[in-house]
């Protein structure tokens, strides 16, 4: 382990009139050799006395990388090496996730989240942006509430694990472009706006205390690449390991937006687009978040639907992973046809206001215009890969990984996403979830220094393309938006099923 | 000039959608080659927008040394670069004196000084020291004192500069041991005791802020060698240049206690001892500080006393130059013999218990039980720099430059001060009064980052001396007690005044 916080146990000479040296000067004296410049910050200075003495110089020095050297943070008397940790945090516009991780092993103490309270200052990060435009006191008051907000995670971590999170050295955060500036209190206007320009896109290490948060160490933010493409998915490169194989892997990102990277060791290529919101149910009719009560799963058998509720109780909408379950059976059982219209073999139809909607469950309708908004979005994460593909040269086949992150890309069935042609026809192991790949590259970084240098490499080599400057997009994009394509042909095992229901 | 802090005016590109490069990245990049590693602080950060924007892109970024790299702690708009300066303070148990630099120029904008408030505390650094024994609320009682000092002089430079000091990027602060232990608020009782190992030694750049000073930048503390050997002295070798040059110096510095250092570019040994408090008039019954209303020279002539007082008033006292004129007048006259006892030949005696004086002006006595304290104190300081010479086998002769440090050595005058034995019998223009090198060596460092080598080199190099552990100090004190020497022939120009005389 070469994490970005460390503790050395170290038992030394008590000064005597033959070696007065200072105490500050024993202890970087009796540091292990090799280990580079180290400073001594002023608290840790003021602790030395009468810490050191009282414990007979056996003591406990905590050190926290700054950015250039090793920092000592504080001095605990004794050996307290087995009490180190450090904060692994996803900032997310909708939910921040911590993990308290074990510094001597890299194991996770506990596991928190709660939903971020910029959610006050707006649903989606647009209104927020909106909401500060022009008014220093109004950031404040969203800086605040992010803070707030990790407090409340931090005291939860706090409590799950016994731990007086104050000893923390590091802190890695990992978010998009515009949660980093909502945190560190810069005006994120220009995320959104021509030239698009950010304040900042590497934020270095920062003091927990400067921040407002209750560490003694440092934070360091995951740096952006743009505006629209965000520490997160950086992390999402530590995470799965992208960037350091030969073979090439597409790394899909679907949340509030859609970001993309595909590439290996050799190249990086990345974008993103307003793929996102459909997918997670925000923009569709009966869509909801992945909460109790939400239909994650669906399956349709001789007419009837089969629904899995998360919760276990009365289904109340969909969230993301029921949406394309239901249309790809939808799909399969020839109820729409692939333009995403019903057709007249659906059952339990209604109509409201000229809208078409299938009953799927007690009260519960699925629109045809629902249908419509998302194949939209497939469509746009769909032309997103293919584009960058064609950039390179690359056809689909020759893609070896195709990682899906975020939550969404969790709860997801595969063969429903291959169904409706969210995800490329491929073999079924070489698509993965990545889960939370935010959060997993923020705890790897907060592990491993040495990582630092493999992001500086990333971000070095990473180019980015901006997806509305694409001519032909639009025109890509109909024809992503059949179901699965409108070129039949890349999706063989999609047609093979439907041979099979026919 | 390479200051510890600098501006840097720079004319950038606005952000374009074809160059969208954060705004961080954009002055980041504008700097110019060869600068190495420079971070942005996060007050700078958050003032990206709108200064940039609204100033074209035409502004001015004010870095700092940090010890490890710049840090870029202001941006203002358009060329401010004309208001560049910073703060060389020496922090004396007596008094706080600071300069306000240009680092343009070099030049000094103002200069001033307080008394130090730790003095509501104990007149001297004992008491001081000892009123914080053990008690943690009074060492910040007494750590306040000398920020308000601070806080004081800098108004004080503020007002005389018409400058707003925030905007500071460095202070280079020098002071003995026990002064910088006040200063950050360490624990200082281990300086006087056995085994008189401090809490630091070296004390780095420190965040104005996170020690109470109202400025931006990094304060650096000149590091100590040992106990009683501080960063005033190390601050007087980068002062004087002593330990660049290949002739050999003797350096002492005549305060509160005696420092001394002897050496070159090749070898530098020093130590301290309990010389000075008689010096500067504190031991000596009639004795004062020089302040108005001190008799700071003496000229005998025909039985009759010329008092030199320093504001012009009536005089009321001596101070140590006033001393050491008179004590020097007093023996060429024949007034007192080698051993500081009245001859018969000696006017206006007066008697008081036993204690025989000698009235000099009206109402103003000179008493034996003074010169006998007045001739220990000078026989300590010569001891120090015989027994130092001694050490590396070196006669006086040998010899180039003999600097004296202080304030004391400032209005002294020479000649007395070699008819008396306190300064050796060499070519007076190779006695070099240093004036306050502490604050000079503070100004120079200020001025010159690449100082820190110079300083890191001495450091490296210094031997520490402690005379209490000298077997024939006290033997040698007593030969070197009687005026100018028992060892008369160490002194043939007064032996030539004695001759003149008779």
């Amino acid at each position: 382990m070469d994490a970005l916080s460390k503790k050395i146990y170290l038992i030394l000479e008590p000064p005597t009139e033959e070696d007065p040296r200072a105490d500050k000067q024993r202890i970087l004296d009796g540091l292990p050799e090799g280990i580079g410049h180290v400073v001594m910050g002023l608290k840790a200075m003021r602790s030395l006395y009468p810490i050191c003495e009282k414990a007979n110089w056996r003591i406990t020095v905590s050190l926290a990388w700054n950015g250039s050297c090793w920092e000592i943070y504080r001095i605990e008397p004794g050996d307290t090496r087995i009490r180190s940790f450090g904060i692994a945090a996803d900032l997310g516009s909708t939910t921040v996730c911590m993990r308290l991780i074990d510094l001597n092993t890299g194991r996770v103490l506990a596991q928190s989240s709660a939903y971020n309270r910029q959610i006050a200052f707006g649903e989606d990060i647009l209104t927020r942006v909106f909401y500060c435009k022009g008014q220093p006191a109004r950031l404040e008051e969203v800086r605040l509430a992010t803070i707030e907000t990790f407090r409340e995670v931090m005291d939860e971590l706090s409590q799950k694990s016994g731990l007086d999170l104050t000893a923390c050295g590091a802190m890695v955060v990992a978010g998009n472009t515009t949660m980093m500036h909502f945190l560190l209190g810069l005006d994120p206007f220009s995320v959104f706006a021509s030239p698009y320009a950010p304040r900042a896109s590497e934020f270095g290490f920062l003091r927990g205390e400067e921040l407002g948060l209750p560490i003694e160490g440092y934070v360091y933010c995951y740096p952006c690449l743009a505006n629209y493409l965000g520490g997160d998915i950086i992390s999402g490169m530590i995470a799965t390991g992208l960037p350091e194989r030969e073979g090439i892997s597409v790394f899909l990102d679907i949340g509030t937006n859609g970001e993309l990277v595909v590439g290996n060791r050799d190249f990086l290529l990345s974008g993103a687009g307003a793929a996102g919101p459909a997918l997670e149910g925000g923009v569709v009719k009966t869509g909801m978040r992945a909460v109790d009560g939400a239909v994650s799963a669906v399956r349709l058998e001789e007419g009837t639907f089969h629904l899995t509720v998360l919760g276990g109780g009365t289904p109340k909408g969909l969230c993301g992973s029921g949406i394309v379950d239901l249309i790809a059976q939808l799909y399969l059982a020839g109820y729409i046809d692939l333009r995403g219209k019903f057709t007249q073999d659906a059952p339990h139809l209604v109509e409201e206001n000229g809208n078409i909607g299938i009953g799927y469950g007690p009260g519960l309708y699925f629109w045809e215009s629902d249908i419509q908004a998302f194949l939209n979005t497939k469509a746009a994460a769909n032309t997103m890969v293919e584009y960058m593909l064609d950039q390179i040269g690359i056809p689909m086949e020759q893609v070896d990984r195709f990682y899906v992150a975020g939550a969404f890309g969790t709860h997801l069935d595969k063969e429903s996403a291959v169904t409706i042609g969210l995800y490329p026809d491929m073999e079924r192991q070489r698509i993965i979830s990545a889960g939370n790949s935010s959060l997993e590259g923020a705890q790897l970084l907060l592990c491993n220094k040495d990582k630092l240098v493999l992001l500086e490499s990333i971000l070095g080599k990473m180019e980015y393309v901006q997806f509305g400057a694409v001519a032909d997009f639009i025109d890509r994009m109909r024809a992503a938006k059949a179901i699965p394509h409108t070129d039949m042909r890349r999706y063989p095992s999609v047609q093979e099923k439907l041979a099979k229901r026919k």
